[in-house]
């Protein structure tokens, strides 16, 4: 921990936003700079949003998308754009029976994060793909919800999906289950990097999420990237209002020239 | 076949209840314990049951939660609780073909325990979490709903899938398939132990589902299970509302720690 | 190419119906016997139609179904019935970013096949059942309702799923993703003989999808299957009905015999 | 248990042939018809066993081979042929650790098998192809060798996988791990039929294994097959001898067609 | 098929080099450059081949190398290198067993192409990374010896693997089994593009195979390739040696950043 | 970084012991508390080691234990015991290819720690299981052997698997390849915890490795451990001779069943 978390730390403790499930040496960064909610809203503008911010991440040499195929929104038809913040899981080793027996604490934590994070921002958790165990609950999406981030994205599982899918709260995960996370997984790292797939995460990049997958844009490429995306989105948009119409081949294939080369 | 179940058998044949597909010597149970209907209701006024569940298994050392993951409902939104009837599948050492070639007798089926079965009762059938080949169609969850099952729990596949959701009859499976089972599985053991994907069922046993997965409560547990559950519930509520409202991490701390401790 | 090829795709480039991202010699037929729109009007009448038909395909000795569990609807409750066009994509032999540094051309394209295609046509895509690649997006499918198709079946991953699922355009594929297959897949054969899951495809068969997963009836036997399919129907819509009026078993068995001896 | 068993059992308690950790209504069948030693002579004689046998069951509609792929020798270069002895096994409801807690006894058990089992015979096991929970160890397969087992084939996984090759037993496994089956799996039935893969096994049938895979002969077949494989093995004999000696295609030819057709 | 391939198909009919199995027009290429065999040595000179071969490939911008964990030697401590020549299956329309009850021809072929190939080649089949079909068996691999092939990758499986072990022929595979791909798969593509997992091939490509899994050098890179290999690993054999005398870090970091940098 | 570790670093710098891809502060520990010597031997005496450690851990509640199915030997018949010092590495943000163009630094490294290490230690690496991306090769190897690493077990793929093989060092793997991991991973963090399949390890634990796979033995537990697995290895011991000596069964269970009650 840094001397700046470490005076962070102390600064939200006297604040009363440390939940304190979490050791203190866990937490990798507290505050860093967000983007302009502006610029969230210009990329909230945009339909099929992911998949032309794929198509830039690709020009610019990036890996930063994770097919909905993997990674699935709960509810169909959500969008979800925002700032990371992260959470890193690894297995408990004891066995959740013996956790139980010996009365261990609990040492999974969403609650840590959510005081920590600024209105609008999204919370990634890495649980390594795991399709078994919860890493967080209709409860924890109340508290999210209430804190004012704009949604969730689960490398791992979920669950209370009827309760969370009621509440409008939107979350993209790996898988559902009933099963806890408590004497089941450890928070080991928070607003440390983490992967998504093969994706990775830094926290402060910029989370976009849809129907179609989940994108990371890296925090320093944030503005290069809708630029670009809306020059794509008016050049789609005349493409198939000129389909629709039933232009010939002949109109149609120079415009689509022009954008792939 | 134990003495019990010769004449049980007998009875049933004589009743009309004998559909004639399987073996009597394939049968295990005909009559055992089934819990009061009292009991199905207290789970059914459960939210998010499953989770709950899942926790006071926990606590118990039962492994008794299989994830949505790997067993969904074909509809969302819906919740079973009832006794367990089942039906273990095994495949048929014949080619589909060659059973067509010889018109060998069909040797899967639903129907003989749908005829045994109690209304209430949630047939399992375990199929090894094959993902191709079907468990049962819409015709015969017309005759589940028409004896009054409360629900199917397929660790296999089923197809109809259209039919089975304009029908509201709630089914959790692996996958879904047009491929018939005939000439393709046989129906090895009906009212024996099976298998949902790592948790054992015993016919009698509770089988609960919902959006988040599947649990299978033992029979002795059934009662000391709700009675858990009602008090997390209770408790779960008292929080929720607490977190909506708003109220600082100092009021919300010493609830989190009381259940967890 | 055939001569007959050669000479087609001069006659269909005079009526500027070739696109042109696709060379013509990979391009295996341009005209192909099609099926009467009464027969697909038959076809589509039918209820769990693709479990009906993989039932007749079984007693011919085919391996013509591929269960939903692999083979998805991105929207429920849709069916789809009509000739095959196809198109197999093999990935590409340079990375994207290379692709991207080197400027090549793009050489993946439905466009190509679209202008080929009569309404009433659906596509059948093979690119190896691919979880993360798209191989068709919202503009696409926006063509492909254009010039008729009636729908598109990927072997594959597709994107804009949002877009894809508003137009009402049906759409079955294995996966959702974000990632364009632009400098990712080249066609390497269009209306060529495809495999989807472990079920082959020949331009010209019939494809038939449902909620249960799609089927491909070989052009030869699309009568044969669609004369059983009634029959079978009609014996199961009276099963169904005696089934639901609660009818006794001594008289439902005899009709079930029938039926599958 | 029918009559027959319980008479045997006794019989073979008196003999000091039980063991007695699993309770005898789970063995469905102690005597039973075995192949004569001349015929596993022939089986034993012919190279490359499994893939002549797998032939000659595609030729009865029988899906009988399970590949290597997934059932592999621990050692290479080894065959085994014999009649089919068998277990299958299920998870336990309890966790491990609550098992240890609670002192349970152990349900798993090849000891009880091995007792009963003739020389020459082979253990099949099914535990569902799990690939971490061992299904025997260095020990059992000691107990094995010294009753007279030719081979173990365990659709699952073993542990001392060291042991067992100097031991120079044959053993086809899915998997190999250090972990222990006591306390995670129970013995739910002996001498019943189970599964490999996707292939059915009954006690008695043949079983066949070598480094391509395993095969299983039903036991009505068992001569038939060996006379065809014989055929087929003299056949393929003349036709390597003359590849090797450079025959011209013109004298291959015929005799390729000829087996063939 | 080209004017070309059909000359070459008459002059190779007339030489007795055409087995027949396979229609003419599956056959995409006959005659094709091939590279001398001076630098087939060269390749075969280097130690660790594969991951020397990999690193070139990254420089280039080239998807070329697949892994061992998916494509496994049959025996370890084999090496391969030679021009592909290519087969590409699909699944056959009927049922194996229809095939057998119908007699259908055989239309899965190695024959075929091994008489059309040329000392030193390597042959390349493609079913898709199948793991339960053989693609070819010891006599196939014996044919293939005499007719001088340097080795055989299979992205499928094999049969007969201890003949093949025996025989010093080296083959990478998917995986082993004893399951005949007559009346399963068909030889639908010779020397035409092929995919072996992610990794395209095309006829004349230089394969490399060893230990750690198998490369696909473009033809037109191969001698770029291997001068770039040779240096690498004239480096790396001086590195090794200092390593092994216990240079200090001090000696060693200069030449490790020469390399990468 | 704590300011231990910012001490130790300058002392090892110092020392000409620091290689220096990897940052300081991605360095969790340097010096921290090993075996004696003596317990490492006491382990390496012991046959089937991994599966009588595997017992204990059982009895303690912890989940320590890797089965070879997901994590192999490269060489059978080796063992492996010593003090972890870990590695974690993630994947990079940019493609290989444009690493290549923009002339990254290497981010991965292997160099960095062997240099920290005592001998005897053994490096485990923590790449999340991928199976393409090499994580060590011969040489990386040939410097662990010469700082007398005991071995390495990576959770990820290595290359060079003909020269590992024959130097003789023991490596477990998830896999072989060629493709080498730099520029697509990065070295995140050395000696903090990491994961292996889905058990922890922690910088100091003892790893125990052989045929049957690998198991971590708590720092804390280690004398515990060994102590009772020498218990079990008597009464194993003194088991299987009674055993092969064909003692009968009332001989043989009591001293089972001591061993299970």
């Amino acid at each position: 921990m840094t001397d700046n978390v470490e005076a962070e730390y102390d600064e939200y403790l006297a604040a009363g936003r440390i939940w304190g499930l979490v050791d203190r040496n866990r937490i990798k960064k507290i505050k860093f700079p967000r983007l302009s909610p502006d610029i969230v809203k210009r990329y909230l503008a945009i339909d099929d949003l992911t998949t032309s911010v794929s198509d830039v991440l690709d020009s610019l040499g990036i890996d930063g998308a994770v097919p909905a195929s993997y990674l699935r929104p709960l509810s169909t038809g959500q969008k979800c754009v925002g700032p990371a913040i992260t959470i890193r899981n690894i297995l408990e080793r004891k066995t959740p029976t013996q956790g139980y027996v010996d009365k261990e604490p609990i040492r999974m934590s969403t609650r840590d994060i959510y005081y920590l994070a600024e209105p609008g921002d999204v919370l990634v958790t890495d649980t390594g793909g795991d399709l078994s165990i919860s890493n967080m609950g209709g409860q924890s999406c109340a508290v999210a919800k209430t804190v004012g981030l704009a949604g969730s994205i689960v490398y791992g599982a979920v669950r209370d999906a009827n309760t969370i899918r009621a509440s409008g709260y939107p979350v993209w995960s790996c898988g559902v289950t009933p099963i806890t996370g408590k004497f089941r997984i450890e928070a080991i790292e928070m607003n440390g990097p983490v992967t998504l797939h093969d994706v990775r995460v830094n926290p402060g990049d910029l989370m976009v999420a849809d129907d179609s997958g989940v994108c990371v844009v890296p925090y320093e490429h944030v503005e290069h990237v809708i630029t670009e995306v809306e020059k794509i989105a008016a050049a789609e948009e005349r493409m198939t209002s000129l389909i629709l119409s039933g232009a010939p081949i002949s109109e149609l294939r120079p415009l689509f020239r022009k954008r792939y080369s």
